[in-house]
C-alpha cells in the first residue's frame, strides 16, 4: 500500500512506435479512429488520454533506450504527464528511489515543456512529462488541443 | 478519417507484462500507487482504466504470441473492452479487415467473458474483450470492481 502520493495513477498518453506512420494511420483510420497530425506524429484523443503514433526509432531515440530487438525496448511508451516542471523532478526523483532506471533526466523538449523518462523493473518505459499545450482536467486526465492539421 | 465506427477510440487497460509480480509491485507500490491482487494479477484504477501487472510469459500465452525476445512481443497488450460478446467478433472482423492479424479467435475466457487478441501491423498487441465483471460507464471508461483482496 502506498503511503505517500509520488505518482497519481494515471497514463496520459500510449505511444506505439511504428515503422511506416502512413501504413499504421491507415489501419487505425480503417477502424473508424480519427486524429490529427502534427509534426510527423499522430494523435487520438481516447477516453481521457491520448494514443499516439510516432517513429519506433525516434521514440526509442527520445526514451534514451536501444532499439536492438534484443528483449528491451518494446516498442511502447506509457506517458504521465503532470502539471509544472516541479512534478517532473519530485516523480522521477521518486521513480529512481524506487528503484527505476532513468534513461533520460529532466530536460527541456523542442515543444517548450519538460521530460524525463524511467524504464519499471521489466524495462517498460515512463515518460513523465510537462507539456503546457496539454491540459489535464481537474481529475488529470490528459484533453488534447486542436493542432489544426486534421488528418 | 473513418467513416465507420468499428472501435472506439479507448482503452481500458494497459498490462504490462512483468518477470515477478511481487517486486514490480513493490515498485509501483513505492511510487504511490495502490491497487487489488486477484489471481496472481496485481489491479490498478488509473483514471477510467486500469493498469494491470500479470505474468509475461502468461501474457505472451493468453495473446497467442511468441516471446523470443526476437522483437516481436514487446511485453505490453493494450485491451479495448465492449459490451457484448457481438461487439467483439464485429471488431475483431474489422480488425481482420484492416489487415490485422489475429493471434486468437473470439473465444470464451475462464472468467465467464468473451475475448480476442489482434496485432497493428507494427506487432502492438490488442485484446478485444467482453468482460461482465467490469463496467464500463456511458463514456466507455472502465470502471474496475471491487475484487475484495486489496493488496
Amino acid at each position: 500500500m502506498g503511503t505517500v502520493d509520488d505518482m497519481e495513477q494515471r497514463i496520459s498518453l500510449v505511444t506505439l512506435g511504428v515503422a511506416d506512420l502512413a501504413r499504421s494511420l491507415a489501419f487505425y483510420e480503417q477502424l473508424g479512429w480519427s486524429g490529427q497530425q502534427t509534426n510527423g506524429t499522430a494523435f487520438f484523443q481516447a477516453g481521457g488520454q491520448a494514443v499516439v503514433l510516432w517513429s519506433r526509432a525516434a521514440l526509442a531515440d527520445d526514451a534514451g533506450v536501444a532499439d536492438d530487438d534484443g528483449g528491451g525496448f518494446g516498442g511502447v511508451a506509457l506517458a504521465h504527464n503532470v502539471r509544472s516542471r516541479a512534478e517532473v523532478d519530485h516523480v522521477i526523483a521518486a521513480a529512481e528511489a524506487a528503484g527505476a532506471r532513468v534513461t533520460k533526466r529532466p530536460q527541456p523538449t523542442f515543444y517548450g515543456g519538460y521530460a524525463a523518462y524511467f524504464c519499471d523493473p521489466d524495462g517498460h518505459v515512463w515518460e513523465v512529462a510537462f507539456n503546457p499545450g496539454f491540459a489535464l482536467d481537474p481529475s488529470g486526465q490528459l484533453i488534447l488541443p486542436d493542432f489544426g492539421e486534421a488528418t
